[in-house]
């Protein structure tokens, strides 16, 4: 393959040179003009432009066939692991279909900006990753006809906005029915924020499971915080530093559950034999922590893959058959989950 | 601010407004036209387009002056934390000279696809993340004039194709020389590959650091994997794994400390009492790590300006002064490091 791919570049090089030539200039001025760059006078442009025309060199991305679509991926920032695998569920997803994603942060443009430059760019439409959506910005989304898909939008959106994200109530349910399973009846969580979507059906969850499993729900064991790891790591401390402390803790995020598992080291509480830590996410830091969690799995690559579908379509002027998609999630078992030892061994 | 800004966009919408109702279609037809989507049948298209001429209607990001400036940054694979945080330099940096970001990897695309790309889709250039460039890609760049910047390259460039990296041997350095000056002697390292630049460098700057303070270099201490989580795991067990275990381990890289930490809880060796583990990047899972990492901090951020500003200057045609760029690390202390205790007691 390589051959002709080759032989077909040095053609192409060979055209250059012999402009080049023919013009008496370096073959890097040729490519600037082909390039259009500024760094050339205006006497060589038109010299050399008048040579690529008469041999025929055509600037073959020019036009609308040549140029690649592209979406943009908007963020609050690009801080935690979470982040990470939507990027590389969009970029990889959009790859599959030739399209190519813009990466942004809300932090010196406003979702509003971004939609702005989304059309600017001419590119094909925007999926905002977990931001609360203002009124205006609905508005503006749906008078324009703007694509645009949300990825765990962290309030309800209008629904006549396509909205992505994962079954968060149903795997929490599933991931405390595995801790119960173990035999575990005191089971605290790590919970997110309730003003977020994710998080607050994530608790929901949490205390489904327990109801149906007849424990009570005990507002002792529970912290709110965001997902972050040195808020967890207090709310974790707090909670595990008492008497009758958990058999087991479920953090609403990968970043909190490392904060559990930090907040357990400090207090000699050995993980899972002191304590079991189920977590929910299954980024990159899940597997590499120590111990490796468990967790519930978000599939982010089909996040990525089914937020490029529906932009793609949306941006042909094909709306989705339902605008709020939530996709499975799959308990992943590893070292940080066991059955609780007998009540008086908490401590290490 | 709302109140203008508010306002102005209200007259656009009734001016989209009065136009559909002038031309007898909805608001969103009126949308798709403008914004040259093809769901719009011919005939209603021109006489929109006639209404929008008339009433002096501009599209404002049409031409050059209206489209941002775009740069590419490409990457091997969007797998590791080093990855988000460079990826998150080159975005914030970019975002801060109104430079957007597409991101990609060259597991669907070649380099010189992604060179190829670029021209296509109108960026100033390539910013090219830990890859080894062939040399026919090499040639294509200087003899195309193709504004490209490689970061932390894996094999030594073209002298005259800019690159940016750290000060990898003397952060490596700084390191070891942190541990000896705990009272370590028996300090192992998690080596990167010896075909990687800034591998080699981390294990050339562990042995100096010996060198300078009279410690032999043993070789049954030092293991080379690659930057990743489960071979440093196996690789750290066969180190710790033996009579004569090191005090102290120096990863050449986060996801190899993790594999260290891991090891040692297999193993019962509590950390930083019974080991020392002195890390090297600092990205994100560094500080969430159990116990949190001492590391050699790489300077993400200004990584990702330093890319980012010479890119663009050589999108104007202005070369760097010096085209190898090595920017300074620190030494970031946290609780994985510590004296090491009397030799016997090495197991918890």
């Amino acid at each position: 393959m390589t051959g002709p791919a080759r032989s077909s570049q040095n053609a192409q090089y060979g055209l250059l040179t012999s402009i080049a030539n023919e013009a008496g200039v370096s073959p890097a001025t040729v490519s600037k003009v082909v390039h259009r760059r500024r760094d050339v006078s205006e006497a060589t442009r038109e010299r050399i432009e008048t040579l690529l025309a008469e041999y025929g060199y055509v600037r073959v991305w020019e036009g609308d066939a040549g140029r690649p679509r592209q979406i943009l991926a908007v963020f609050r920032d690009l801080a935690g692991p979470y982040t990470l695998e939507v990027v590389r569920g969009i970029v990889e997803s959009g790859a599959e279909v030739g399209v190519h994603t813009t990466v942004g942060t809300t932090s010196r443009s406003s979702i509003g900006q971004w939609l702005q430059k989304s059309v600017a760019m001419g590119a094909a439409g925007v999926v905002i990753v977990i931001s609360a959506l203002a009124d205006r910005d609905q508005r503006r989304i749906l008078d324009q006809g703007l694509p645009v898909v949300l990825v765990d939008p962290l309030n309800a959106p209008s629904a006549d906005i396509p909205s992505v994200g994962v079954t968060n109530w149903h795997g929490a349910t599933t991931a405390v029915q595995h801790l119960i399973g173990l035999g575990h009846r005191r089971i605290g969580m790590l919970a997110g924020r309730s003003s977020s979507l994710a998080g607050s059906a994530r608790l929901h969850g949490y205390r489904a499971a327990l109801a149906e499993a007849g424990i009570p729900y005990d507002p002792a064991l529970v912290r709110s915080t965001d997902f972050d790891y040195g808020e967890a790591l207090s709310a974790a401390r707090s909670v595990l530093d008492r008497s009758e402390r958990p058999t087991a803790l479920f953090a609403a995020s990968d970043v909190q559950a490392l904060g559990a598992l930090e907040a357990a080291r400090r207090l000699g509480v050995a993980v899972p034999s002191g304590l079991s830590v189920m977590s929910f996410d299954d980024t990159l830091v899940a597997a590499m922590a120590s111990p490796p969690l468990s967790a519930v799995r978000q599939p982010f690559r089909e996040l990525g893959q089914e937020a490029t579908r529906i932009l793609l379509n949306l941006a042909d002027g094909r709306p989705p058959a339902t605008t709020r998609r939530e996709l499975a999630t799959e308990l992943v078992l590893r070292m940080s989950t066991a059955s609780p030892r007998s009540e008086k061994s908490g401590r290490a």
